[in-house]
């Protein structure tokens, strides 16, 4: 890791005054705030005359210099729409052509400009609708649906492939590719960004592995009030954490960012709005700084004066005063600088846990689920839902897993053990992996498959029909599922946990495998040998009624299956402790912990680690925050950041 | 009644191997079933070079006769927009022709194969939307629209009859016959059949009388988890016996059978998922069988393969294997084969009451009701619900009523005493009915009148308004409706009941009639004697009330007034039973009956007979339940059938 | 004031005979009703080949001449879309020549007709949405917009005026005009009249100042079941009072209507069904009597015969006999007439306290808000609850604010000292009033400032930000919202009461003002002199909060804010009671008091006033209610009517 720093959005409109602008930079640089980054709207620019006024965003540059701040620079090409928060796509040849004509413009007269830092190609990527009713995008679905071959994979069965979806992700990464030669054409070396938003909503529909051939960086949006609904207000720790992975694990060898940052209060924007507490900045900004992020930059420093969001968002006063937001970034980015030797070779630690996922899965049951279905498993969002659940089920016992796409994992090694995946309700198993994930087992690697995981290939085919393709791997296939009630019991051996489960009972037929479950003297959970590794397999929805219910049993069993491989690789909890999250980071001989007590009350937790290392504070918000050797006292909604050496 | 079998929806589709198709009619004749319906996709057939090929269903028929299976193929023309049940009418005039076209091919080919048993015209006739925007239906409604007459009964008033609805009906009709008759260019033997399905929802849609003329037999599709979201949970049997009988006196003359019966589990299909158990799979046959069904047809023996519903509503598991619920049914099978000449010659008997329905009174609350509105009446489908609010508060005494729809009521006899018609909340009184309600009457039948009964003639106009057409049948008119309140209450008298009610009190003024309810001195039920025969009325909903809360006072008062005509025609309970359905057949000197116990736990019920019968258990699922003269002894969610001689 | 009379629409179609239309003037005639209303239906008169037969309307006109009934014809030009309430707007230009034509003849036929009271000029003005699709309306919006000059004020930002809602308002200003000029073209003497509906929804669609110029008089429509969503059953008549206030003050210099008031029972229309008792005719017919109208129209007499609300809404029964309705009403007529003198020099007292509201406030939040949003500020309606929520809890005090659009407002005087200004959620100040506040306050009066009130200016940018335009007057800034939760406590001093409030605390910086509230060391609250008056600025919301919960700190504290204004004025209550509502008229040297109390049960309320006045009760529905000098017994949902001399 190479923390480099925070930094904020100053927005920047017609009818503000130089002295307003210079302030901001000021504001910034007095509070240690080393990072900027502007929206160049081309509808300040273009005048009616076809002549282009760059005046305003010249002298915010000037003054940027003059601060020593650093900045990104938001392309954003005007709109014949005015799309609230931009266009995520041409909406005709003609415009495409004008995106082109504004790009060359800005990328000339910024591209040396000593405080660019990075162009971020637009803002939000990402399209919460195909729009199809505009030719421009009819066109270009027309001409990829002809493009697309058929699958080598053929059981002679019908497909019924998402194809819309399909497009909609190759199409996402066509734009931000096609924006990058635009720029390239003039600038081949400034750095390129980009930061997708809604994470646990738009997730398949991001290729990130692509984005790593043409970006320098890839960066989140990760606003609680827009993006969290998944979590409850004592969550959005948790959900910042798991945010910040799924982007560095999409990132690949590049590094990421926190690109924006909700930084003030919501009022009319915003599905649940909220405004940061000093204590809210502290949990954020350190789990972002101890997932592994290159540096965060907030939305914004200063609010927008008109339309929607005008007055919000903002990390100042309407008097362009300090809040107690600002002044606690402010203690953060100074306890940076005062360990900046630690913090330099800082490295997040790699867990030997992923929870997969893939693009197929999500989509296919896009496909089938209803807004507000009365059952979980039929609710839009139940994919993320259970991989959400598995996830918190470690964390809250000091055990961070790995978020990773099915195709962006490193399926080439040839010894996977002491590794671990989770396929939580992975409804779909697309055939291009089946290979895959043998391997990964046959080569050591332990794979717990959970829910509806394998119900149909990447084509909307029920694989678990005569001829499951990883009938050999589990040792056992399914006989049928059997729908029970919304929520009932089952009983796993060795150890004996009772885990409550949703709706949909799997009942198993053994070929190899050994029985772990049973009811009604049927089995319904295995466990198989195979190659180096091992399967366990339980088709029952565990994770999703823990998800919103109570998770300790899936947490105790699920810990019971993954602890010796954690054992001693890193710090973990000595139990289950609800609304705590750790994260370490390696730095030189010494490790770093950022611990988050997200609940509304004090709790004192047990740490298990290397009994010789001892922990120092450097960081806390509550003057009785304490670490005393393995015990750790943490205030309502406590940050405690120790160097352990 | 001639009972033929039972059977299962063999679900052909490519991929499939021939030793799995052969394997499915073995096990058909293996579990003694006796029938199976195969989809016949033109879709599978027609291949690119405008050739057809059959070999798929060439085999699948073959094997059905090999293993002595009678298949009802249903007729499946390719669909240019690739709906998922299939189209319900030509969406061209073109297509329309493809369909004539594809029925020759299809039925020259198979008519003279020995496993044919008959033709099902399409995949569950009945709309849910008019699909106007299509060229094709427009014109038939313009059409259609020109040739409606204005109706010979005119009061002077404005009309707004529901034309769309009234079009929709015609037109299903049409489309029916039309497909019969290009069936009947090239066979004019085998049997027609076409199966109305969701009856609860789309009642009105569909005119029995005209189909009685083309079809060889009617069906139903029984899906509890799509139809049945009226019901609760552990109604489901009795509202299997209501479908049934909805088809029984829809089909006339003809037989009539269960086309489709849910056989497996749901997942992401239907609106409320469940998975049949063995009991439910008894409680449904049976039901099916004491309503004097022909034959009942599972959906569907295996799974589909790709798409919505894949690999869900299977009798049989993943691997082929059978599943407790194919073995329940092959025990009811086996029973009926056991006791054959009983079955053979048994009829269900037939009930004194009528409950009464209307297409009008539906049509008319459609257009005026809401959703979720918060009042009952003015939900979606208050009308239904009041009909089986009155069904069921007999059905707990047991005694069955048959639901006739007015149009289908023999008007013609000269002698109704001993009969009952119910108009529970039947808000049109259609003008050409006018007249047959008073000879019923006049001709000794008893007439209940309950709810907004006769608020509307078939116009939408008010005819409670000066110049009430049914005041001499009344001897009274109705004054005003008042809203009082979500719920109160109203007493009768003679017998003293005191009854919940909602939202309207109907305040009477009365000519001819007797009194028998007052509230503030206002009149709001009476009886008046008309001819021979009697009108009981009370404008009140008390059914409306009753179906979602306590039946219990609604069920006590309403047995008051049958009682004396339901004495010694059948068997029936010595008090009101919740949760227990009970059906009776005719054959020879005995009787046949089906005890059903719908509630999760057992319960001791008394039956009021001639006591000279003795009755013989014939089936039942679990060894604890017994007869013992007229106690019936019912393990949880069980069904007995018994012999009485 | 000068009470006219009551009356009752008479709904008259074909169908309907010349006796049964004799009849229903004559009903109205001997229950003293001296007023009826009819509509005039094209499609009734106009027949195919193209005569016009008014014989009809004719018949009718002639009957209310002979009962001596004066008619209120309300035009009803023919209507190609069939909208149920009648058009809007014209379809077309060939809809407008029509309707015009259809004045005329109408105009012509009846304008010297000596029945003829008053033209309305349509049904209800006011429309639920612009129909842009239709290309009369949409080359109308073109032309607006293209006559639209830049507003004076320009502070430089961007501008986002709500442009559709403030074409809407001119569009139905413009309309009604037209039809004006239409009639006036032959007919320059008859009264015009128009009535907008579904106030509290529609309120700032109505331009009333400008309906000031052409119309005779203003009204309304007032039907509780369709109008009054935002309150609960016992709260109508506190509805039926803020709805006439609002048309009283919008009416200007003209007198007001309440044109439609519900007379009858609902079963399928409205929203909340509901049939009138005689006590809520009683409460509703007093209070709009003593809020100072000048008749009062029922909708209807009888009700329609055919379609949507066919047999509602009537004050008849179905057989044309008086209902407990009718007889409630002619018993309040009796007593106006009995009073003759007293009432005909009654003019309802003003009010020192102003509620103002603004059109753009409206806009601005709807465009902002959603429908169903978990919190009070973001549901559709806010601002509009905000006001009420201030109006009741002076109500319940006894105190009757006006409630005065700010276009509406005389801000022209020298003095306003004893005047009371109330912005509770104001949340845009446009900045053509900006200095009337200013001069108001300079001037003497009290200005009390609520909830987000000045967020925005009327182009919805956010004038809060640095430079807000009223900082002087309030002598205070507001440095920011802070969203804390959706529910909490602040506190005030002198007096101090603790108030609940709702979601956004705004944090003030202070100037010249004294903070008279903190939370957690920051300013909530200040008070400013500033000239010869006053601002007190409560930047939360306190009465969104009170308005569904317990508003009794909010009464008590505003009680504290405007007793001194209104000692003396008038009567008042002694503590606050929930569910009572006093009005009061002067008359000479008497002064007439209506007190309701709306509650389902019997109170005892004691009055402050000038305790040399004794009263006498003119009217009550309970025999047990009475006055005992300032003690006033009232059963429940009584209203008495006092004359204290």
């Amino acid at each position: 890791m190479n923390f480099k720093g925070i930094g904020a959005q100053i927005f920047i409109e017609p009818g503000q005054t130089e002295a307003e602008i210079d302030n901001w930079f000021l504001i910034l640089r007095e509070n240690k705030l080393k990072f900027c980054r502007i929206r160049m709207f081309e509808k300040h620019i273009k005048q009616n005359n076809d002549t282009w006024d760059y005046s305003l965003y010249d002298f915010a540059l000037n003054s940027a210099q003059k601060h020593n701040i650093s900045v990104f620079i938001t392309l954003f090409p005007d709109d014949p729409l005015s799309t609230f928060g931009g266009f995520k796509f041409p909406v005709s040849k003609d415009h495409q052509n004008n995106i082109s004509t504004y790009i060359k413009n800005t990328v000339l007269r910024y591209k040396n400009h000593p405080a660019l830092y990075g162009w971020v190609l637009m803002n939000e990527p990402g399209a919460l609708r195909i729009p199809l009713d505009q030719s421009f995008t009819h066109k270009k679905y027309q001409k990829w649906l002809n493009s697309q071959s058929t699958s080598n994979y053929d059981n002679g069965y019908a497909k019924e492939p998402p194809l819309l979806e399909m497009f909609l992700r190759d199409y996402n990464t066509w734009y931000l590719n096609w924006i990058s030669s635009e720029i390239r054409k003039h600038d081949t070396k400034t750095k390129l960004h980009a930061n997708p938003y809604a994470l646990f909503e738009l997730l398949p529909q991001y290729n990130f592995s692509a984005y790593e051939d043409f970006l320098s960086s890839l960066g989140a949006s990760i606003h609680p009030s827009w993006h969290f609904s998944k979590f409850s207000r004592n969550q959005y720790a948790f959900a910042v954490a798991v945010n910040n992975n799924l982007i560095k694990e999409g990132a690949g060898n590049n590094p990421y960012w926190v690109t924006e940052l909700q930084g003030g209060n919501n009022i009319f924007s915003s599905n649940e709005p909220l405004c940061p507490t000093k204590e809210d900045i502290a949990q954020w900004l350190w789990t972002s700084i101890g997932s592994g992020s290159e540096g965060i930059i907030y939305w914004s420093l200063n609010p927008r004066g008109t339309g929607n969001e005008a007055g919000e968002w903002s990390l100042l006063t309407f008097q362009n005063k300090s809040t107690e937001r600002l002044a606690m970034t402010s203690n953060v980015s100074k306890t940076i600088d005062e360990y900046k030797k630690l913090f330099e070779n800082a490295t997040s630690i790699k867990s030997p846990i992923t929870i997969m996922y893939n693009q197929e899965s999500i989509w296919l049951h896009d496909s089938l689920s209803v807004e507000n279905d009365k059952y979980l498993l039929r609710q839009k969002g139940a994919i993320v839902n259970s991989m959400l659940s598995f996830g918190l089920a470690l964390s809250e016992r000091g055990v961070n897993a790995s978020y990773i796409a099915m195709d962006n994992f490193d399926w080439n090694k040839e010894n996977y053990s002491g590794q671990i995946i989770i396929l939580s309700n992975t409804i779909s198993f697309p055939s291009r992996h089946w290979n895959n994930i043998k391997l990964f087992v046959k080569n050591g690697g332990k794979l717990i498959v959970e829910g509806l995981s394998g119900y149909y290939d990447e084509n909307k085919h029920c694989i678990m029909k005569t001829g499951f393709p990883l009938k050999d791997l589990f040792g056992a296939e399914l006989s049928e599922f059997k729908f029970v009630s919304d929520n009932f019991n089952i009983k796993l051996t060795n150890p004996d946990i009772e885990l409550n489960t949703h709706m949909q009972m799997g009942v198993l037929n053994i070929i190899n495998a050994k029985a772990v479950a049973t009811k009604n003297k049927e089995i319904i959970a295995t466990r198989n040998n195979y190659g180096k590794g091992e399967v366990l397999w339980i088709p029952s929805l565990i994770g999703l009624w823990a998800w919103k219910k109570d998770n300790s049993a899936l947490s105790k069993w699920l810990y019971s299956e993954v602890d010796k491989i954690v054992d001693g690789t890193h710090f973990k909890f000595k139990n289950q402790y609800h609304g705590i999250l750790m994260q370490a980071m390696d730095s030189n001989k010494s490790i770093i912990t950022v611990i988050v007590n997200m609940n509304n009350y004090p709790k004192v937790i047990e740490l298990e680690f290397n009994h010789q290392l001892k922990g120092m504070v450097i960081f806390k918000t509550n003057n009785k925050s304490a670490i005393n050797q393995s015990l750790i006292h943490l205030e309502a909604n406590e940050t405690i950041v120790a160097v352990w050496s």
